[in-house]
Parts: structure tokens; sequence; C-alpha cells
């Protein structure tokens, strides 16, 4: 062919170099000497023994794969006991396994919504709720970060089918959605509600029981829950919990269940094994709220101006860009991994860094963080 | 909350009921006794030991999933391996693995568009490839099936940026798009040509490489294909595949790949023991071919029309949507399983049951599938 058709991308990428934002993919040993304050695995389960035993069981005893879609021959036993334990544990009548969380809160929004509805989705959503709301056919009203009274007024006067979205903890800083506040809007206008509990299973409620069952919300019947596999559990994939009627519905319309392979026997097996061990060991879930604190309370004692955090996300403010890629570079350079957002990735354009509070990690280890941090931070 | 948020849902579920449309999953065992010709593990590698091995393997190894996106802790050594064994295996440049196939497609889709690229999308094209015309801004014209003339005729004229999207195989029927005639007609316009090769990875091509390969197409500067590893390699996950710069513009601005978890180790692993395998045993894609074309010849020879298939697919026509689940549901009695699609997944509304021709099936498995569709096939 001509050879010129992506000629355009040489021009995006030039502008990207320029403004210091080029991003690449940095491949890890199995064995990192680094300390990892910079993923989300926010129990150290991803390498739990019983956890990647169950997974290594699970590709042996049902496959490496689901071999078709769950409506086909993709879903195994193991799926609908991974759906049943995920369900009582959160505190809901039904749960339905996707390959990931991005594909369960796509099947979420556009099999909850239709042309008649009327989203009304967080300025600061995940990327996946929001993808989810321009697949979607609905009307999508973005309403101010946590503010349900803007919920309120925008619900106010829609006749129809309406659907709030919001994420229990946002991703960028760690703080939590008024949950209470918002299911109160929803209520006073018969909209349903949508909460992405990504940051929140496995760290906030009863023993990780999620933050839409400590704000009283599991099992409502107006209220549906997504979730990931792949943060506090571990593993991967996604779910979607709610009334079993909701769950019938995505079954029979949501394209990205219907379209795309079952999810892998060794990540359902894992998060099963993930679940269970937290079920065990509930103090895990308080163990990371705790070394968040920890986290937040010194580094905010040293100047350094930190969220307060809600769940196990800390977020410490970076003076720009290419500051905030130094500081986590510095870091890298001293044996600490931390994450680092900047623009595009976060809409209030203030870069920062973003930490785990991993609660497997030992009180010697949040001393190494925060003596890092510190020592390595931007003068000014 | 008032709990009746979601009474839309009821009467849907009325509506698909009478309508006799009602999806049902069924979770199978993991020694199930049925013969399977119903899922997509074309080369029979999902239950391999070296695949499942590897995969067991890679989850003690690396952990149960890999902690994040692949721009934080997400991309492991694991991931490069099989990105580069991936990449020449099918004569690209570079690859880019993603947690599934549709989420590739969503990435290839949307970041490869912007609001001034004309879209051209063949009308058959698989959901996840509409999905990701329906979620980029471009504006997107959909093309009868398979006809390279009318997309000419859409390209003509255009001024700027035009993206072509197809499947190589297409996934109800098996029939193949004219991938030759579709780069001369985007060469012609200096367009580009996106091939999702799901259904043509491990069956076509010189030891399964691909039909992209099989036309020559491989490596070309304006193609850019997209692979899942649930299907010929037995795992999970998905794959775009095309020019560096390609690559590196997804890995800055793909959502579905930003915001998304790594695939999981296991995942990752497994497919790169199948690509292992495919490459030493490159008979396992011929004879997945041979059995589909044995299955069209013998059910043609019985009166079933069965469209020719030019992959691993055979598509066998139902008289009704009603006649199929019921033909479909005999044959399971009978032990074997197939397919059964009907509306709404099947645009042109006819039903089909859907065979997979495996390549590890022997002549006598061969045999009795023959059987059973023909004793089990609606009189007329
Ligand atoms: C709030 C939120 N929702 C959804 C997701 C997507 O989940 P997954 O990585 O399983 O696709 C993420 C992160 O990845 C997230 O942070
Ligand atoms: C043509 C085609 N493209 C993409 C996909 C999606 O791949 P995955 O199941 O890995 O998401 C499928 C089937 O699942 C398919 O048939």
């Amino acid at each position: 062919m001509s050879g010129a058709a992506f000629d355009w991308i040489d021009a995006a990428h030039d502008h990207r170099r320029r403004a210091g934002l080029v991003r690449t993919l940095r491949p890890r040993p199995a064995a990192s000497p680094l300390l990892d304050l910079a993923g989300n695995d926010y129990l150290g389960l991803a390498r739990h023994p019983e956890v990647t035993d169950a997974a290594a069981r699970a590709a042996r005893q049902w496959g490496a794969g689901a071999t078709g879609s769950r409506l086909v021959t993709g879903s195994t036993e193991l799926h609908a006991q991974l759906e049943a334990e995920l369900a009582a544990f959160c505190g809901f009548e039904a749960a339905l396994v996707l390959s990931s969380g991005y594909a369960a809160n796509l099947a979420a929004v556009t099999a909850l919504t239709d042309r008649t509805t009327l989203l009304v989705s967080d300025a600061g959503n995940h990327a996946s709720l929001i993808d989810g709301c321009r697949l979607s056919r609905a009307r999508t009203e973005v309403t101010p970060h946590a503010d349900p009274e803007a919920v309120r007024a925008a619900l106010t006067g829609h006749e129809g089918r309406a659907l709030a979205v919001t994420d229990s903890v946002f991703s960028v800083d760690g703080d939590a959605a008024p949950l209470g506040a918002l299911a109160a809007a929803c209520r006073a206008h018969g909209a349903a509600l949508l909460v992405d509990d990504a940051h929140g299973l496995g760290v906030l409620g009863d023993g990780g029981r999620g933050a839409v069952a400590a704000a009283g919300l599991a099992g409502d019947a107006d209220v549906v829950t997504t979730v990931t596999l792949s943060k506090a559990l571990g593993s991967q994939g996604g779910a979607v919990l709610g009334p079993a009627r909701v769950i019938e519905h995505l079954v029979n319309t949501a394209r990205s269940f219907i379209f795309d392979t079952g999810l892998a026997p060794a990540a359902a097996g894992g998060a099963l094994a993930a679940l269970r061990l937290l079920r065990r060991e509930p103090q895990r879930s308080r163990r990371a709220r705790e070394v968040a604190a920890t986290l937040h309370t010194r580094l905010t004692a040293a100047g350094l101006p930190s969220v307060r955090p809600d769940a196990a996300v800390v977020s410490v403010q970076a003076p720009s860009p290419q500051q905030a890629v130094r500081w986590a570079a510095d870091c890298r350079e001293a044996g600490l991994a931390v994450g680092c957002f900047r623009p595009p990735s976060v809409p209030d354009g203030i870069s920062r860094l973003r930490l785990t509070a991993r609660g497997d990690l030992t009180d010697d280890q949040v001393d190494t963080a925060v003596g890092v941090i510190i020592a390595t931070a931007p003068a000014g």
C-alpha cells in the first residue's frame, strides 16, 4: 500500500514528545527489587501462594481459556461458583463475571440505558464509565465532582428512566463518593444508581465488602455495582452485582458480555481463592486503610500536600508534570515504585504521585517509602 | 430506594420470553461428556498440557494478576516476550497485548480515528468492531457485506484520513473477506486498513499465520491487524499488530489499553506456549481446515444448506429460530455441543447452527458429529 496512511501519527508523536508526555512500556522481571506502591494489588494477594496455586490448578483443571462466549461454551461451574460467592460476600442477589472491570462498566452502562434514558455521570468518573456513557445512546449529563445536589438538579424535571453513575472511590485522588446522598437524590427521582466499586472492594466496608455495603446500599433494588477482580482480589476480570433481574437482562443484552470470550479459568480461580482468603482474614482490609492513613499523615507533616485518603489510594500533588515525572523517577532510582498521574489522565491538570497503601506492607516498608518520597520531593 | 427504577426490565424480559429469545447461562463441568463443536478452541490447545502447564507456571512465577495498567506495573517481561513472538510469527513490526480481543478492537478503532476520519465498516463485522466505531468520534459508513467496490465508492471523494475495517473471517457464516481487493481499494485512496483476524490466526495462512499473512498484507505500512488469544491460541486476551509507530501511538492514546489492568500472566503464558506449539506443529492449522471442508461436504450432500467454509467455522442454516434452538438442543441430547445463532445476533435474520471444525478432532469424531446433525435435522 502507499505507506503514508499513518503519517499523521508522526506529528502526534512529536507533539507528545515536545510536551514531555511520551509514555513507554517498562516490562518488569518476575522478581523486582522495587518496593511497589504503584500497583493496585491492595491486599498483596496477587502473589499469595493460595491465590497463585488456585489460579494454576484452575488452568490445569479447566483449561487455559474459557473457549467461547459465556453464552456458548465459556461458562464453567467455576465461573458460577465465583459469581455466587461474590454476590453473597458483597450482599447482592446476583453477580455476572466478565473479562475485565472495563468490560463490566461498558456492560452495565449500555445495557441499563436506552435513547430515552438520562445518564448522570460524575466529572471524576473512571474512563471505563465514561466510555460506557459514550457507547450508550443515552443523553449524558456530567455533574461536578462528588456533588449530590448537582445530581439532584440534573434529575429534576426529567421524565422517564434515569441512571446516575459514579466511582465509589475515585482513582486519581482516592476520595470517596457521597454514596448515601447520591442514593437519596436518585430515590427522590425514581432513578437507578450504578456504583463502580473497583477501589472499594476489599478495602472499605465490613471485612472489605466494599463501599456500597459500607453505605448500606448493597442489595438495594435500585442499585447496581461493578467491581474488578484485578485490584484487591489480585487477579483479572470484572463483575456486575445487582438484583437478579438486572443480571438476567445483562446476560441477554450486554454486548461486552455476549461478544467476548469468558474469563480464563485461572483468573476466575485466582479471584475466588482471594475472596475466600479475604473472608477468612478480614483484617487485611483494615490494614490497607491504616497504611493509607499513615502515609497521608506523615507526608502531610513533611509539608507535602496529600488528599486525606478515604480508601487505600494516596495522592500527593506535584508542582508540574515534568517534576512529577522526575520525582517518580527519583523514587524508582531509590528503590520505590510509585504511580505518576499527569495530563491528560488528570482532568484538573494537576500532576500527582499516586501511592497504593498495600495491606501487606510492614511498618518498616512504610517507613522506607515515606523516607524516599520526602527525600526525593521537588524543592519548593 | 423506591425499588421501581428497574421495573422496565420485566417488560423487556416478557418480550424476550414471548419471542422465544431468552438466553440462559449453562455452566459446564470440568470434564464434559459432550463432543464440543461449539467453542472456538480451533486447534484444541486450551486443554493441551503444554499450554495449561505454561499458564499454571506463569501464575506461580508472575502472580495471579498483572496488578496494574500495562503503563504502570502491568507489563511483565512475559508480556513483552509474547508481543515479540506474536509480531514475528504474524509478520508485523510490533504487537500490543490487551486483556481481550474486544478491547483490542476498541483500542485500534478509537486510537486510529478522530472526528475528521472516515470509517468504512463491513455490514457483517463483529460486534467489537462495531462498538469501536460507535465509541470513536469518526463518521462511519457501513458498506454491504464483503463488497470491495462499495468500500471504494465510500472512500471516493473523501478528503483526509480514512480507515476501512473488516473481519478476515466473519464469525456468523465463516466466509472470508476479500482482503486483496479491500487493500487495493484502500491503497487507491490513501486509506488505512484494519483487519480483525480473530478467526484467521492459527487457521489460515502458512502454518496458521493468519488471513492477513495469507493475503500478503502482513507488515504492510498501512495495515493493522487485531487478533484474539482466546480462540486458536486457547487462552484469553487480544493483540493489535502493526507498524511500530502505530503500536507506540496506541500505548499513548488507546483508552481500552491505558485504563484497563494488564492481561493476567497465566493467560499470557498460555498463549505464548500455544503459539510455540503451533510454530512447531504447523499441520494443526491444516487439519482444522480439512475438518471444516469435510463437515461442509457431508452436510451439503445430506441436503443441509451450509456455506462453503473459508476457515474453520461451518454455518448450517435452520428454517426458523425455534427450530434452530430445538435442533441444537437435540444435538446436545445426543452428546454433541453446537452453537446456535439467531436474531438479534444475526443481522440477516437467518438462524443457524454454528459448528467449529477443531483441528484435534479425529475422523471418528467428525463421523459422529455429522451423524448426529443429520439425524436431528428439522424435517423439511
Ligand atoms: C475505577 C475503576 N474502574 C474500572 C477499572 C477497570 O478495571 P479493569 O482493570 O479490571 O478493566 C479501573 C482500573 O483499571 C478503575 O480504576
Ligand atoms: C471476529 C471477532 N473479533 C473479536 C472477538 C472478541 O475477542 P475476545 O473474545 O478475545 O474478546 C471475537 C469473539 O469473541 C470475534 O469473533
